[in-house]
């Protein structure tokens, strides 16, 4: 059996104690231990903040950016085994598996070049100089500084590789060094990154703890910056936990829609692109997706075409053991996602009617009787969307969405976004350019991103559910009210902004002009 | 007796029940009264979120701005009044008066012409447009949009005027309706300018609770804020009473300090403004000030010459009743920041050797024997700042500055700075370029805004402690982790930012390109 070691203060270690297992979830099967504790967490604490510090801090942007490269090339390099253990581990088809890890490689990718572009500054400029003297002598300029301390990152289950990958870019990048803790259940590919990564990286630049948090939290001081991805529960417990100078940047549970404009026949090409990403983006990853779509919103008109449309398309679904080429959805990562999902279906067909599905059971194609975390993907619909509270308020991490109508009127579609009090992606689909500029304007203060699908995007989208490192990943309310990634607004959290006040000249020395 | 009403939900309301008093603190003399409690303040949210909002909606940047020029003018016109009332109720010398009257005025007027600016945007573009899909048809463009919510704004006792007006023109500007609370024991300037303002403002886009919070906080919803300024502990309750979608921003306590670099002799040019900001930004609104100078330090070759210097200015200040026109210091606001400062002074005369002033003891100039919230300038000194305890983590709100010695070295000035861990502001003079790039390198992550001065600036500095709407008003770790005004940055904290990602030609449009 294997034993997962951690990487902490410069050597692998395993810990001791009690022991935790990593399963196959399509299976059931033991595919690797962990201990739960044991670690020398001060000792790992006290390397970043030597090594990590010293080392990050007397690189360039440039030649941090030089190594996230590096990174990403380990990942090309060792993609097919990556792909494997995350179907393995993960329960994710080979589509699934590649959209995590192709993400984390992407991502690297993008702040390497990132970090080329910002070369040798010593502090990143934020705006123009102004002048705030009598006369243009006496200057001010914003910049943004890397912070001292360490850089603590917590990571969800569902994206072992990219979750890992997007926070560590930004962090290193900026030039905090990190320690990193996957979700343990899906440790096993995110153990292995941390195994390619480790010759490739300065010291002290990144440590990753596999297994439980422990003690993780209890010894950050002024200066360190947490950043979790999960639940609201954990995230509540962390922002009362935390001492108060320490920076939290959390993304939490989120209510995404997608709307399906007045104007747009579900046989144009902005109705076929409708139908496709909520297809796909509620059942990619078997919907343990933060960006997955849970809720839909239709005209009146279209609402028995939409449910039928749909409905056709996640029953062509094949679920199943996700190592077979023939299998489109494998099961949940976990037991106990199993149960919450479930949970959740139950709360929503308590107050929805069921368009296919049922709540979820099925029988999945190539999987021993009784095995596995499988739930089949389900569609429910309402008629009163606005006044479902099961639906716009708890989140069901799985494939499951529903399906509401509306009048048709973007006001309306934008309360609707609203009333999920905040989330981290919402969609709409028309080619009226005013329907458009009334949703966004109304819904743009409850997203961190619109996607907005039109006939134009049918060709070359990658559908609202695809983070992009160019573009804001975090939402306000419900969704945390974080920031992360957004090109080089995703460094801000390990920078600190500061206001320059002084001789102009001497001002522009100081960001390399 | 004047009792000072509320302005809830359209109405000028006295409440009801309890009532507490507001004195002069030179010479304790009762000067109004206010209700403690009896308002509706279910009213006032419902009216802000109805009328305030619909208002402000209806408004471009360019409209609000007006408003926002109108209300400067308004100050500008009850100018004389104004001070007369800070003086009495605040404990204000003429200068210190229109230090906090004259800095809101130029606050709204700077936000009143950021709107002209501004214009008629419907969305805030922030940063370029991107190319995000295969084309350069499939476009990305982060935008900030209107908060939909309220605006809770809780204010310290020490700047009434200022503090209201900078958060007002930041969120009013911004498009959010706005429930103002001074501190009650100064209030009598934020009701008179609640007074002015009331005639000038739409419907519900300025609200005033004179007293106590009482339920102020209990009726948030998402996408309300809450921006607080005042001490660590209150903002440590405020940060676990809050629901969770709530965003808050929190101005703390703040161990400023001043480091004079070792090029600098007293006599030149930056040595002679390095003495004078010492001596102002520590005994300037009796060192009632957030951006007030807290630790000096001092190359050892100049420490007793710069002992001996600021021993003669802080001497030269004359403290008493500050409606004298002899007088430059007056009491502190209320007996309780009386016992605070004391006690605090007892903390570090523990761990300090005396320069001048004792612990405080004065004999106030025009006074009555035994009236009065006085305390006199206190210099301290030590020879080891880096390990005094109670130097580097108390703040004690009054005219108290402690001179600490070093070798002159840049690396330890900015490990100084970060020993208070996190800051407002801290200050730097030398005409040594190198020195001054690496103090700031080191220094910039812990403090909102860094103040170099030099010789080129003794003409035209108005030294460390003036916070300028052009430069950001916050700072990490202790000082609470906020961000106000800056410019258009103020206005970020009442806007969701969201990516765009859709036809790059829409998302022009909706930039108002």
């Amino acid at each position: 059996m294997q034993l997962l070691a951690s990487y902490l203060a410069g050597k692998w270690s395993p810990g001791s104690g009690a022991k935790q297992s990593l399963v196959n979830p399509t299976t059931e099967e033991v595919l690797a231990e962990v201990h739960t504790g044991g670690h020398d967490l001060a000792a790992a604490f006290q390397h970043a903040r030597t090594a990590g510090a010293r080392e990050l801090a007397g690189m360039t942007f440039a030649q941090r950016g030089a190594v996230l490269a590096a990174l990403a090339k380990a990942i090309h390099g060792a993609r097919e085994e990556l792909i494997a253990l995350a179907v393995a581990n993960g329960g994710n088809t080979r589509g699934d598996a590649k959209f995590d890890i192709d993400g984390g490689a992407v991502t690297l990718s993008h702040y390497a070049q990132l970090g080329e572009k910002l070369g040798s500054a010593p502090l990143l400029g934020d705006g123009e100089p102004i002048q705030v003297g009598r006369t243009a002598r006496m200057g001010g300029q914003h910049v943004w500084a890397r912070r001292r301390g360490v850089a603590v990152h917590i990571n969800a289950f569902n994206f072992p590789a990219w979750g890992l990958c997007e926070k560590l870019a930004c962090a290193l990048l900026a030039g905090m060094p990190v320690i990193s803790k996957p979700a343990t259940a899906t440790a096993l590919v995110a153990h292995r990154l941390a195994q390619l990564f480790e010759p490739l990286l300065p010291a002290g630049a990144l440590q990753v703890l596999i297994g439980p948090a422990g003690a993780l939290l209890d010894t950050l001081v002024p200066g360190d910056v947490v950043a979790f991805t999960g639940g609201s529960d954990t995230a509540k417990m962390l922002r009362n936990k935390l001492p108060e100078p320490v920076r939290l940047n959390i993304e939490a549970d989120s209510l995404n829609a997608a709307v399906l404009g007045p104007d747009v026949d579900l046989g144009s090409e902005a109705g076929a692109l409708f139908l496709a990403d909520v297809a796909r983006d509620m059942t990619q990853k078997t919907g343990q997706k933060c960006t997955a779509i849970r809720r839909v919103l239709v005209p009146e008109a279209r609402f028995a075409e939409v449910c039928d449309a749909l409905k056709e398309r996640v029953s062509a679904i094949a679920v199943g053991d996700p190592s077979r080429e023939d299998v489109r959805m494998g099961p949940v990562a976990t037991a106990q996602q199993h149960k919450d999902v479930k949970a959740g279906i139950a709360r929503l067909a308590a107050a929805t009617d069921s368009v296919y599905g049922g709540t979820g059971e099925i029988t999945p194609v190539g999987v021993a009787a009784g095995k596995g975390y499988f739930i089949g993907p389900v569609l429910r619909s309402t008629r009163d969307p606005m006044n479902c509270a099961p639906l716009n308020e708890h989140e069901v991490f799985g494939p499951v969405s529903t399906i509401g109508l509306y009048n048709g009127d973007a006001a309306f579609a934008a309360d609707f976004i609203a009333r999920g009090e905040g989330c981290l992606v919402s969609s709409a689909y028309s080619d009226d350019r005013e329907w458009v500029a009334t949703f966004v304007g109304a819904a743009a203060p409850w997203a961190g991103r619109l996607y907005l699908g039109s006939s134009k995007m049918a060709s070359q989208s990658p559908g609202p559910g695809t983070v992009l490192p160019s573009l804001l990943h975090g939402g306000p309310g419900r969704a945390g009210g974080g920031e992360e990634l957004g090109g080089e607004r995703g460094l801000q959290f390990y920078m600190q902004r500061c206001a320059l006040e002084g001789d102009a000249s001497v001002l522009k020395t100081l960001i390399g002009g």
